[in-house]
């Protein structure tokens, strides 16, 4: 393993591509490698035995194909079904979204009403619940299931009238309970953080599972001497089906005007 | 070809069982063997080539494992993009859902302004519209795209009051037009057709496209002497990846106590 190599990133699409942004504005030197499974985007709707098997294709290809020093799970499904798997199949260090929650009193000290919204299967999985209890088991923690907001950001209606109605829906069911901060339990959340916002009272805090994960990420690079110092970090980014789409996102989301995505058959 | 073998459906996933019930209700004694790619719904937003791939491996199979008499495809967005190229490859008769909307004034002959609701896919590949003038020149058809009712229904939320929230925005832009006709351009849509019906004026006629095609599909079989007579007619239901989601959504669209369901890895 050397500082050398490149991070590799997968998500089920383009949701992850919020962590690759944060990963690459705290790590600027380091390159990255990330694929998008867009053959069969979204997770929420597949089973779990086929989320752990994409999961390791995925993975095999980042490793052999890319040759990556670690790989981050930039998604929160995956993250919930997955982490357990492959860090028994593979020797690396794989990072997932969840798990950083267990640093979150560092931040928030004396945070009692924790509100989590995610997909049905994040929210039904209960990680979020299971981590932070044991980080302090008289926490309350709130979970709200928002299945619409993945195909709302999927379609680009990220600030359409529509998905404020949405977001006043969902979210009403945590502000009656008096949540302090909002953990956004899944990658795409991010892409429509200003309309969340939007709908809430302004002395709840928003966390982004992204920043956690890069706080962690980084420390791991620093303590194993595995921070690249390169001038020609670079980012690659792949997806299992080609769209028009994901394009257009992806220089949206990362801020740069023209990203280069190559399709890769993997199944 | 003889009476006896069975139809052939196909679908991205569960939204083509409002097919296959249309089918089974109108042709009792016919068998029908259905497959839904749950692997890879929804085709919304796959690319066309991906969808034209997936088509003809469906296809294919139903064919050859399952020697069907003719193949549906029951789903719009396959319909819009995959039915030429696979009555190109295949020697059987292949129908689809778009088509039999050719023989709209037959039912509605006075009909004038038309309105159309789908998938993103959908509407932008104006099929329908190109389809409808092609029966009569100055019919006003009038598009819109729904692109949040397939997850909806995909999370059962059918019912739900965000739904007609949604549905109400979606509907008022065909409605100031004054429209008389509501085609539902997406199969999944008959599943909610009560929570559109109830955002519509009661002068507005609904018009499923899973009707006309049953028609044509038995006037085929008439036509052809390959209508069954068979007591012993049997429904057999496959999906490219399974979840109980999908075993609960199809007792309730066929109305029928228990739906054995099979997986079926074809990718």
């Amino acid at each position: 393993m050397n500082s050398k190599q490149p991070i590799g990133i997968f998500d089920s699409g383009l949701g992850g591509l919020t962590v690759l942004r944060s990963l690459k504005k705290q790590l600027p030197n380091e390159s990255f490698v990330y694929i998008g499974d867009t053959a069969h985007v979204p997770y929420g709707n597949k089973s779990q035995k086929s989320i752990i098997s994409y999961s390791k294709t995925l993975s095999e290809f980042l490793i052999h194909q890319h040759n990556v020093k670690m790989i981050v799970i930039a998604c929160n499904t995956a993250s919930a079904i997955t982490l357990n798997s492959l860090q028994s199949a593979f020797s690396i260090p794989i990072f997932d979204v969840i798990s950083p929650m267990k640093n979150i009193l560092n931040h928030y000290p004396r945070i009692k009403r924790i509100g989590v919204i995610g997909t049905h299967n994040t929210i039904e999985s209960q990680s979020y619940n299971q981590l932070l209890l044991t980080t302090k088991s008289d926490l309350q923690i709130f979970s709200q299931a928002c299945p619409l907001f993945v195909p709302i950001i999927e379609e680009g209606l990220e600030n359409h009238k529509i998905t404020k109605m949405i977001s006043q829906e969902y979210l009403k069911a945590l502000i009656v309970h008096n949540i302090e901060l909002l953990i956004l339990g899944c990658t795409h959340y991010p892409i429509m953080q200003n309309t969340i916002r939007g709908c809430l009272p302004p002395h709840i805090d928003i966390v982004d599972s992204a920043e956690l994960l890069t706080l962690e990420v980084k420390k791991y690079l620093q303590i194993n001497n595995l921070l690249s110092n390169s001038n020609l970090s670079s980012i690659d980014i792949m997806v299992t089906d080609f769209n028009q789409k994901f394009s257009t996102f992806s220089n949206k989301i990362l801020e740069i005007e023209e990203c280069s995505i190559s399709e890769i058959k993997l199944f």
